[in-house]
């Protein structure tokens, strides 16, 4: 037996029944013998709740202040959490992040987590308690409330894992593990058993919202085996481990991300330096882009397209039309109306054909690509939002059917 | 000019507009060139819908979990009220009772406070920021969160003006100050200038629920001035503070307790000794007797007959029928149609007959006087309950009309 962090989102501690089904499992793995330490989110909707009180208030309220308030949402979940652990009749103790040693950069709403002193979760864990942390949440060095931003738990969850080598950090969800595509939408979906960090930090980052991508840096920096499980389903759930000790899936997954546009400049001056100019202008106003293309230059003027997301199309064509209408480029626009499908697999970089393989699946599907863009162990396309899901499922099928 | 602490109760921060209130009232006390620190309860109900929460999942939660559970709802409080007083432009910074130096005792749900180490407090008024804390909370020894019961946070305020030695603590509430009587009830009721802070401990153990016990006997001993007043209303309040200082009044106040119970031992056998037993066995319960009368022995037994508070009346009699019916007592039965009524006022103990004023305004308004209770600035009465309001205002007008 060992140690074994879990770490449980909102949903799984929406409300009361859904609490005590996350206690049964907690107190079921610590009867087998095993050390728990249990990382849990605010529950269900309780953070938005107050995220809109603090707008009703003051929508431009301090970072500090905004983390003041959030925290209080998983103070709220871990008390109740082991409230309903103590009525099952085991020993438990709930920590606050600062009690359970995270110490954070001073960044507010979005702070890093600079080191984990679990001296006192040690402490408890020798005392045979059951030990419930507040996710999301630490304290930086001036003794003030940070928290870590969205999805911050998971990376609460792998911290301790990381700084006490626990042997396993499962992250329950409400999908019972990484699909090789969305399971709503691809009825042939299957169930990884094994995926390597660097295939799940692709997938997060692609819009398969299954793990945080910082908790997964942060696994695959310290080499802490994740799994992804159901906490609703009862059966094994999907290992996430380093490369090396798995079998290579040629391709591990397909995604969409909808949230994605695509902004266009057209007949920009073909003069040096401009192209890089126009990127750290977006860049300046901390946009963040993806796919570029860029085309051959022609009557000394070329095109640029580059994506960046749906919230950010308009700022980036404001900021572009400020800036390049005046030096002499024809037109700037943005088009929301796209969405982005990739393919995911360590084995693809051994293994020419790949990509052409999925081209040819769209293809058959009569859709048309935008534009192309490629990593080692990924191929992206830019497609129109509304053959989105047939493109996964056509491709989907190619791949492994 | 100078430091002056203000405790804002949880129906003055109960919805954003009160928060807006409350910012201006504080705001408008460091305009004038005050250092400002505002302790406040959590918002309305939320104490009471955490409890609810508590009850649902765990009725014996531990008192450490309850407390990890309701010192959440004073954090979302500070941090409310200090995002409303960024939005009127001025600084500001909320913190948690451990923050600010609350250390407590262990007693969770009513902890008691051990000292306020105001260091970080004071360097927050040093960097001219309005310093808004959390009430009714504190930290123990082992670094584990701690709640100090109910109307904590009254005691909060005066702990910090005690350690800090501020020139004055306000105390906001729903009332403009301390009356003669409750001005629901009796319509001539008087707003009280100043009061001493004995006269105001009997008022708060007598029902008149102004100001907690506990931040009165505090205040006393550190002769810390309190001021009660309106959140609400612009007007000056009730001063409280010691009684050298001001003129004695004859009488301060009428007052009504209707949470009282009389339980009656009817026929104890006159052994030494039984009468000392029949309470220390209440008090093993925890059980709090107020006025005691004891009738002259006769025919070998003797009749007793006490209160306690109404909550406690079944637990009461069936703890002494069980011990004291099988020692031959004839009867012991609990009335909770009572209600207890009293003079209070420092200027009684040097003037006589104001006990005798007080029983013919009742003897003229024709209510039965079952029992009798005084101290140095105090005459109480036990009467039927549906005399009560009646009661007070017979009293009211003899002393004050």
């Amino acid at each position: 037996m060992g140690l074994i962090v879990q770490k449980f989102g909102g949903s799984s501690v929406a409300n009361a029944e859904r609490v005590f089904n996350v206690a049964r499992i907690v107190t079921d793995t610590y009867k087998q013998g095993n050390n728990v330490v249990v990382v849990v989110s605010a529950q269900g909707d309780t953070t938005d709740d107050l995220i809109d009180k603090a707008n009703e208030i003051n929508p431009n309220a301090s970072k500090r202040e905004r983390d003041m308030l959030l925290a209080s949402g998983e103070q709220i979940s871990i008390a109740l959490l082991a409230m309903a652990i103590e009525k099952l009749g085991y020993p438990v103790v709930s920590l606050l992040g600062w009690q359970a040693g995270f110490q954070t950069s001073s960044a507010y709403t979005s702070a890093r987590i600079k080191r984990v002193v679990p001296d006192r979760i040690q402490k408890e864990l020798d005392k045979k308690n059951i030990v419930v942390v507040a996710g999301f949440q630490g304290i930086n060095k001036y003794d003030d409330l940070t928290t870590l931003g969205r999805g911050g738990s998971d990376t609460s969850a792998v911290a301790i894992a990381a700084a006490m080598h626990a042997d396993l950090c499962q992250i329950y969800t409400d999908v019972k593990g990484v699909y090789t595509a969305d399971p709503r939408k691809v009825p042939n979906a299957r169930k990884l058993e094994t995926i390597s960090y660097d295939e799940m930090l692709e997938l997060a980052t692609l819009g398969a919202q299954v793990l945080n991508n910082r908790s997964v840096e942060m696994a695959k920096k310290y080499n802490i085996e994740l799994e992804v499980l159901s906490s609703l389903e009862k059966e094994p759930g999907t290992i996430v481990k380093e490369a090396a000790k798995m079998e290579k899936m040629l391709i591990s997954g397909v995604a969409k991300d909808k949230d994605v546009a695509r902004v266009s400049i057209i007949g920009l001056p073909d003069r040096p330096g401009l192209a890089f100019k126009v990127f750290s202008k977006v860049s300046a106003a901390n946009i963040n882009v993806d796919i570029i293309l860029q085309s051959i230059g022609r009557d000394g003027t070329k095109d640029i397209a580059f994506t960046v997301a749906q919230e950010k199309a308009e700022e980036t064509e404001k900021i572009l039309k400020d800036y390049l209408l005046p030096l002499g480029a024809k037109e700037v626009k943005a088009d929301t109306g796209v969405a982005k499908v990739s393919i995911v697999g360590a084995g693809m970089e051994s293994h020419a054909g790949v990509a052409t393989k999925m081209f040819e699946a769209l293809m058959d599907a009569q859709i048309n690509i935008k534009m192309i863009s490629t990593s080692e162990i990924k191929v992206s396309v830019l497609i129109d939002e509304a053959d989105a899901d047939n493109a996964v499922k056509a491709i989907h099928e190619k791949f492994f059917d």
